[in-house]
C-alpha cells in the first residue's frame, strides 16, 4: 500500500503540525526525527532499544548498502526489515548525497551519475531508475528520488543546473516507481538562492509524490543561511503532504523547521556525537572526556529517566570513554536518541495544546539569534 | 559478611556437584562460570542483558582498575558494584597474572613485585597487602590472594620458588583481610608438576581462606597438560570450599574440570571470541565473517533462544562484522554468553539427576582425547 499522511492538529501560533504518516508497517507520528541506520544497523543499539525508546521509523542509506552488502543481497534474504531486524517503517535516501559527498565523482550527466566507490574505488553508475530499483529491493517504506545535491558555496549557474537535472530525474523516478509498494517523495534543490528554490519546489510539487523534501542544506551553510531557506521553502510546499527536512539537525534546528512547517527530519548528530563522547542534556551539552568529570557520581542529565542516566555516573562513562569500551558507544547512543525522542515528544505536545510558537520563543538556542 | 558454601547435590559418578555461594550482595548457583569485565565492563553488552541471560557473577580485574581508573578513585563513587551498574556479586582477582604477563616486569621479591604500567610505563609496586587493599576498596564480594605465576614452560627451581613465595604472600594476604566484607581465596601454584601442586595445595589449604584457586594454568600448557594438572589438583583442595579453575576455559575444558570438582570458572573466550567473529553453537564453532554465509538467513545456531539467533541471521551478522558495525560485537557476546550460560545450565542439570559422568562422556570433545 502507498503511504498516507494525516495532519491531526496545527499550531495556532506558527505553521507547525502534528499528524501521523500511515505505512504498510505501522504509523509514525510526526513531526518525526529518523535516527540513522547507515549500514542497516543504528549503531550501538539494538533494534528492540530503539522501540523501547519509542521510534517509530528509521533511516538506512541506498549508497551504502547497494556498495555492502549489495541490494539484490538484501532483496533474496527478505528485505531490509528482515535483515535488519527492524519490522516499523524505514526510510531510504536515494544514494544521491553520498555519491555527491563521499566518492570519487567522475562525471555526471541528465542520463546518470558515474562515481567510484569511496570503499575500494570500484566504479558504478547510479541513475534515477537504479535508485528506485534498489530502494524497492530493498523494501524501505518512504523512499527518495535521486537529485543532484551542489556544495555550498555554489555557483548561480552550478545551482540551475541541478535544480533543472532534480526535476528531470524526478519525473523519471516517478515513471518507473511501483507506487503501491511505498511512497515516493521528490526534493526540492536550489541551493541558498530564493529563485531557485521556488523554481525547484513549482517543479517538483507538480508532481504526485507522497511527500516532499528540502534536499541540499545542511552542506555547510550555516545555521542563518539554513534557517533562511527553510523558512523561504517550507511554505512552498503542498501542506497536505508530509515535508522532510533532509540531515536536520540540531534540537533547536529541528524546533524551528517544525515551526516553518516541516514533518520529518534525520540527522547523525545524536549517533555520532554518542560514539566522539558528547552528550545532549537538558543543561547542554556534555563532554564526558573532561577531567572535571573523573569523580562525578552524577547522571550525565539529573532530569532524563534513560537507562544511561538511570544506571551510569558520569564518572563511569568517563572511563569508559577514556578506554575506548563498546558500552561507551552504546550508553552514550541510547542517551542521546532517548534526550532526541523527549525533544520530539516535547515538539508534538507542544503543537498538541497549541503552543509550538511559545515553546520556540522559550528556547535558549533560538531567541536572539 | 563473608560467604557462605553449600554442597546441594553430588554426581554418583563423578567428582562434580552443585551448590550455592551465598554472598551480601545474594547468590551464585555453582558450577558457574564468570564473564570476564575486566575494566569494569563485559564489553559489549549491558549490566541489564547479563541478569536477563541470568548471570549471578561477573569478574572484574584489579590491575586494570588500578591503573584506570584507580581504586581509590572508585571507592569515592561507591564502590564497583555502583561504579558499573552491577549489583550481583564480584570476583575481582588479585592482579598478579597481568602483573606477570602485561606488565614490563622489573623485580620480584619476598616483599612485593615492581613493575611498569603497559598502558604508559609508569612504575607501580604491587604488595599482597596492596592487593587486598586494592579489592577492599573496590568492594568485590570474591577476592584473589597476590600469587605468583610462572610462566609455561618454566624451570623447577622457578617453579618450587613460586609455591613458596605464593604461600608467604597467602598468610600476609590473610592477615590483613578484613574478612567479614568478602571471601578471600587462596591459590594453589606448583606449575606442572604434581610434586609442587601438592605442596602448595597443602600449604594454602591449611590456611582459613574462603575457597581455593587453581591457578597457572591456561597459560599455554596446551589441553593435556591442564586437565592433568586439574585432574590431580583438585582433589587436593578441601571438598567443603569452592573451588575455582582460574582461566579456563572451553566448553568442554569446564565440564572436565567440573566432573573433578571444580565450582567456579572465569574465560575470555566466549567475549573476545564475540568480537573476532567467533560463534559457539550446538554445532560446533562458526566464524561468521566466511564467504559461506553471506547469503545465509539462518540464525547462527538453530537451537539458540537467545536475542540474537531470535533477531538475526548469519548473512546480515557477517555483513555487521565485515563492516566493523558495534552491534556485531554486541550480538555475538551475548549469543556466546548465552551459550555458555546454557552449557553451565545443562552441567548442573546432570549434576542435580546424577549424571553428569554420563554427560561428560557423551560430549564429543571429551572423548578420544
Amino acid at each position: 500500500m502507498a503511504i498516507s499522511f494525516t495532519v491531526t492538529v496545527r499550531d495556532p501560533g506558527s505553521h507547525a503540525r502534528a499528524g501521523t504518516i500511515t505505512t504498510e508497517r505501522g504509523e509514525v507520528r510526526t513531526p518525526a526525527f529518523l535516527p540513522i541506520g547507515t549500514m542497516g544497523t543504528v549503531k550501538g543499539v539494538w533494534p528492540t532499544q530503539l522501540k523501547e525508546m519509542g521510534y517509530q521509523c528509521v533511516l538506512a542509506n541506498t549508497y551504502h548498502l547497494y556498495l555492502r552488502p549489495g541490494h539484490e543481497r538484501i532483496r533474496r534474504l527478505g528485505g531490509l526489515h528482515r535483515f535488519m531486524g527492524w519490522d516499523r517503517p524505514v526510510l531510504t535516501d536515494s544514494g544521491g548525497y553520498q555519491v555527491f559527498s563521499l566518492s570519487s565523482l567522475r562525471s555526471v550527466s541528465d542520463d546518470e551519475v558515474t562515481f567510484r566507490s569511496h570503499i575500494d574505488g570500484s566504479r558504478h553508475v547510479l541513475s534515477p531508475e537504479l535508485a528506485v530499483e534498489v530502494q524497492e529491493a530493498l523494501g524501505s517504506d518512504i523512499r527518495m528520488v535521486l537529485d543532484e545535491c551542489v556544495e555550498y558555496p555554489a555557483g548561480r549557474r552550478e545551482v540551475e543546473e541541478a535544480v533543472r537535472r532534480t526535476a528531470v530525474w524526478a519525473r523519471r523516478s516517478l515513471a518507473v516507481s511501483r507506487r503501491e509498494e511505498g511512497g515516493l517523495f521528490g526534493i526540492v534543490q536550489g541551493g541558498m538562492v530564493p529563485e531557485f528554490r521556488k523554481r525547484s519546489a513549482e517543479e517538483i510539487c507538480a508532481l504526485p509524490f507522497a511527500g516532499f523534501a528540502i534536499g541540499g542544506v545542511s552542506v555547510g551553510e550555516g545555521k542563518q543561511l539554513l534557517r533562511e531557506t527553510v523558512e523561504f521553502t517550507a511554505p512552498l510546499l503542498p501542506a497536505g503532504k508530509p515535508r522532510y527536512l533532509m540531515g536536520v539537525g540540531t534540537p533547536e534546528d529541528i524546533l524551528f523547521a517544525v515551526s516553518r512547517g516541516v514533518d520529518i527530519f534525520d540527522c547523525v548528530l545524536p549517533t555520532r556525537n554518542a560514539r566522539t563522547g558528547m552528550l545532549f542534556t537538558s543543561a547542554g551539552p556534555v563532554s564526558i572526556k573532561q577531567a572535571r568529570y573523573a569523580d562525578d557520581p552524577r547522571p550525565p542529565d539529573e532530569r532524563c529517566d534513560c537507562p544511561t542516566c538511570l544506571t551510569f555516573s558520569r564518572a563511569y562513562l568517563r572511563h569508559l570513554y577514556l578506554q575506548k569500551e563498546i558500552l561507551s558507544s552504546m550508553a552514550l547512543t541510547v542517551h542521546n536518541l532517548h534526550f532526541y525522542r523527549q525533544w520530539m515528544e516535547r515538539i508534538r505536545e507542544a503543537i498538541s495544546i497549541g503552543y509550538l510558537a511559545d515553546f520556540v520563543k522559550e528556547s535558549p538556542g533560538l531567541r536572539g539569534e
